[in-house]
């Protein structure tokens, strides 16, 4: 099943002289999706985690069904202002602007093993950002897994020492 | 399992005399939120449908594995500007402000059954507005499931005709 030609690419989205991966042609079909997160969970099933983290929003598409298979808890890192409780706030850049992302204070209790799971892998701003998160609360990043790397981002150098698997590289 | 007492109340948020529903403490205890998927699941197990609708951002944390699950594909409902493709909108009414929803114009085929997924029914206006997404494209919505269900908020009134399913009712 060749994962890689099904994503449809978008060019100068949301910005000029962008080439935006859209994983919707990957989700809309039903063994594309299926294979897409079992790849994804074949990927890491060798890391021990208790809860997976899955980041806003399109991350959220992938950590949870994960999540569900493997039987564990989902938390989750949100944009700023969309989580009612108590929050740790980290700010970030993107590829294309800044933002701050949150999780509730009692998101992952201190000594947790997280698995962060997010569709995309670019720059890595949003991963480090992610990890500082859940290292705020005491937990333990055992494993981030991607759907798809943009290997010419170096995102992996802004996460060095930490494992970083991904299905699809472009 | 008694999921209805596991969801914490967070008075005032977003606005005052809101009574928000967190749901991040059903999807952080792995149990629970096994539980809550299933739920949905078994609720629906009789609709005969092709594709999953899911509703930026909270309802991707249920459409996603109920998707994945029951071996369909899955379609989003995105806030105005987070689709990268041609799309169709719907402005709609929130319990608390008003916003812009839309899918790609080829997020679901001519003829397709429809199953809507989201966390919560409130007052129905994102789900109209959703139920309308969908049949601007040719789809059929043969059911909507809800993890949640503010009776008192009567949303049930805005998409009469459609099949409406909940889990826990408030």
């Amino acid at each position: 099943m060749d994962l890689k030609s099904k994503f449809r690419h978008v060019m100068d989205y949301p910005v000029e002289g962008i080439d935006f991966i859209d994983i919707t042609t990957v989700l809309q079909d039903a063994q594309y999706f299926r294979h897409a997160v079992d790849s994804m969970i074949e990927k890491v099933s060798d890391i021990d985690f208790d809860i997976v983290v899955g980041t806003d929003a399109r991350g959220f598409l992938f950590a949870s069904p994960i999540a569900y298979r493997m039987g564990k808890g989902l938390a989750l890192i949100r944009k700023k202002g969309k989580l009612p409780y108590k929050t740790v706030t980290e700010e970030y850049q993107l590829e294309y602007g800044a933002d701050a992302m949150e999780m509730h204070e009692d998101a992952v209790e201190p000594g947790q093993k997280v698995l962060m799971v997010d569709d995309l892998l670019a720059t890595g701003g949003t991963a480090r950002a992610g990890i500082r998160l859940v290292e705020k609360l005491g937990g333990k990043v055992t494993g981030l897994i991607y759907l798809i790397e943009l290997e010419y981002l170096n995102g992996r150098e802004k996460i060095n020492g930490y494992r970083v698997d991904s299905v699809v590289q472009f």
